[in-house]
């Protein structure tokens, strides 16, 4: 293990952050908000401290970097990153450190689950770290230092490596032969969704504030709100904009790529891009229908139906109406398989991803075939071109590894007493980084009541989701701590 | 396809399910009950009209049979036997054609889920007939008939994908070369833990037709209770009994085999073996824990505990206590995940059976292997032999259809509007063949309240999980109808 590496990588990413931290201590500073402030500058202290002493220690070397420390390294940073970023909340004695943790975790890996039952009263400068952690989290850290740190031109493995094991879904796409380049183009054209995003809400009459936390947490799909009701007290208008962007956001953003290079006939038959349109089309409908009588008006029962749709596909967690407590079985256990499902790889969203349903029910499919005809050799395609047997092994490993870590979740938390529909959700909610679930963690209420042992594991699975399983895996590996790198 | 093959075959199920009726009507005459007899005769009519068609039309072929054929002549085998045999209760007018399905297919499945509410108001006839084709269904119909009929020497790939098809779990092993004589034996071996348990059940005071009734249902693992409480007003010594004989009866087969061989070695050496042995401790020392304090003494907690883990895990679904309303929600999600696992392959139990979760884990195990070391070929092994890499696919082909037909039927039937706790424990319950979930469809409740379509999608949930997803799959696959047999 080329720990030397690790450590100057970890000292480059706390030195971003210690960055990132320097406006939301501005916001402190414009309102007046010295408690939450001193959290932030002891924070910083210790960043500074931190990074200094790790750039000491750890020089450059030539060693090689393998499969296995890009795993290790997107982990180390991921952890490192949360509980660095936690410290403002518990320095200023807002809240316990396992409820801090808890709430930075959920925006780093836009889950949108919180602890705090009242967000409103919270200082203005948590607001806007809270629902920066999520934007920063949605496209990913290290691709952020990848688009913005030096090449050197040898780490070519490095970058690719790290790229992997950060980036959702079950194959890394290059958008152009460079990963420095393809980095930088995936944060501009995150950028731009943002900004425009942005003049959207701000067009609705919200304010600066309000408008760039809320533009954070939509295209990040993450789903922090700035008021107790999440999105019910806003404006249909802000809604239907906010509908429109999360929705955006579920697509792979290579799409977006194709689109201005022109490509529209590739972006048209991308499989996935397909079934989240048609996922998403089915869904609205069926709630629609189900709903239709607790709102009387079709205006209303679609605006409603496809916020809610939009924000569990792409595991926003925003909310209009409390679907825990209003709409009926049929609609709530909908959106409990969205939870599931997930929007498109490579997109800001969490969950299982389309593109490895598709893959999975694929070699479902091709599985029976063979079944039938042994002697025939199956292929599997997407998009019309043969699948690598090493992605299909790994796509079912990792739905092996989702219901393993699911069940194993759902029982330490069911110590806690609540109903099974809560523990179910919210482990989902979790691990797929949603936010809200359903019954005692429905969208109006929080996750505060769990135990803190509860609070863990619903922390790790955060990370666990986010990060794709694997690279967390890795770590409970013995081969991973091996002393020979042959990897 | 070789449709005159099966329909020979389908033929011989018929005659052997109207020879089957003969006892329970012998009790139905003994007891009076003739409307339910009325009932029995129409049924044996349609069978022999039936049967006598299917043999008139159908001669012998020399064509091809190959594991489509199998697979085909297993689920046709099953759906003709549950329609034929659900008749003598709707023919009686004892209730609907779509309850009388249910009940009937949860007795064939060895599910054990009823939708009579006052079971104990049946005519013994129904009892004797809901117990037996627990006891039919669970080592296999198609088994026995290929223990009895006699064999031509030719059809010794039909014997094999027939077994295949209908045996449980993820590989079929023969005990001894020839198909015929394995068949022959594991009905012996059923037999006689059949009548031991038989013997002992008498000895603790129940009356003949009880104990057979009960016999039925545990060594199949099926579950039906010949009183309105399940196993509750039951004595200590009954419960205990059949706490034994139901583990007994969640071992593979084959283990029995080699005992009887006196291959010690190979059996404390299985490895599915040991994982059950652990399970089954952990989850009773786990569960005994948490429920402590409503019992208050050991021997009362233990055998509570005992009796629910082993009733849950091989898939039986009697139960001693109301743990649906009376035990804390730990000990429910234990015993909904125990629901999930099942026990061994190759015994009567349902669910996903052991031997499968053993071979996820180990392939996710080797997964991570092999992202960390992409040049290193790994093998996954089992009892120390290499596993064949399709089993592996096949195993986590199994996964994924399991997954996407338990959210499909989950989603159907919650437009019922039952809590979320009792939808998917319904889907657990049939898909696993248990028979009781928890909340609306705990063990002192029953499925009567679903809706016709519900009861319906669990019914095929009950006969997808019996017999283990594929044969009913296939039905399903184009491939499978198309007119060349290169199978």
């Amino acid at each position: 293990m080329n720990f030397k590496m690790i450590g100057r990588f970890l000292a480059q990413i706390i030195s971003i952050e210690a960055v990132f931290l320097l406006p939301a201590m501005g916001i402190g500073l414009f309102n007046g908000e010295y408690g939450a402030l001193k959290g932030f500058l002891l924070t910083l202290a210790i960043m500074v401290v931190l990074a200094s002493a790790l750039f000491a220690v750890c020089r450059k070397t030539e060693k090689l970097f393998g499969a296995r420390e890009g795993m290790v390294c997107v982990s180390f940073s991921w952890i490192t990153l949360s509980i660095l970023g936690c410290l403002p909340f518990c320095l200023s004695a807002q809240t316990s450190f396992i409820n801090a943790l808890f709430e930075i975790v959920s925006g780093f890996t836009t889950t949108g689950a919180s602890i705090f039952s009242d967000v409103e009263s919270l200082p203005r400068c948590f607001l806007y770290w809270r629902s920066f952690s999520q934007w920063l989290g949605g496209m990913g850290v290290l691709v952020f230092l990848l688009a913005v740190a030096p090449s050197s031109g040898k780490d070519k493995g490095f970058t690719m490596h790290l790229l992997r094991a950060e980036s959702p879904g079950p194959d890394v796409g290059k958008l152009v032969p460079k990963m420095k380049q393809t980095a930088l183009i995936l944060y501009i054209m995150y950028i731009v969704l943002t900004v425009v995003n942005l003049i959207f809400l701000l067009a609705g009459g919200m304010s600066l504030l309000d408008a760039v936390c809320t533009a954070f947490s939509t295209v990040s799909t993450g789903g922090f709100g700035i008021r107790n009701d999440s999105m019910a007290s806003f404006s249909p208008y802000i809604q239907v904009v906010t509908t429109v962007f999360m929705l955006l956001s579920g697509i792979n953003f290579s799409c977006y790529y194709l689109l201005l290079m022109r490509q529209l006939g590739a972006v048209f038959k991308d499989e996935e891009l397909r079934a989240y349109i048609l996922v998403v089309a089915a869904a609205i409908a069926l709630i629609a229908w189900n709903i239709f009588n607790i709102y009387g008006n079709l205006a209303d029962t679609l605006r409603h139906s496809a916020f809610q749709v939009a924000s569990i596909m792409t595991t926003s967690g925003f909310s209009t109406v409390d679907f825990a407590a209003d709409w009926p079985g049929f609609s709530q256990s909908i959106l409990l398989t969205l939870m599931v499902l997930g929007a498109c790889a490579g997109s800001t969203s969490g969950g299982i991803k389309l593109a490895r349903v598709l893959l999975i029910i694929k070699s479902l499919r091709r599985n029976i075939r063979q079944v039938l005809s042994p002697n025939k050799v199956q292929v599997v395609r997407n998009n019309g071109r043969a699948v690598d047997e090493k992605i299909l092994d790994n796509t079912n490993a990792y739905l092996a590894a989702y219901v393993i870590i699911f069940i194993a979740s759902f029982l330490i938390i069911s110590l806690d007493g609540m109903t099974t529909g809560t523990n179910v959700s919210a482990v989902l909610a979790t691990l797929n980084n949603i936010g809200p679930g359903i019954e005692q963690v429905g969208p109006m209420c929080n996750f505060a009541d769990y135990s803190a042992l509860s609070k863990l594991v619903l922390t790790v699975d955060m990370l666990v989701g986010r990060l794709e399983i694997f690279p967390m895996l890795v770590l409970l590996s013995r081969s991973t701590w091996r002393r020979s790198a042959n990897g």
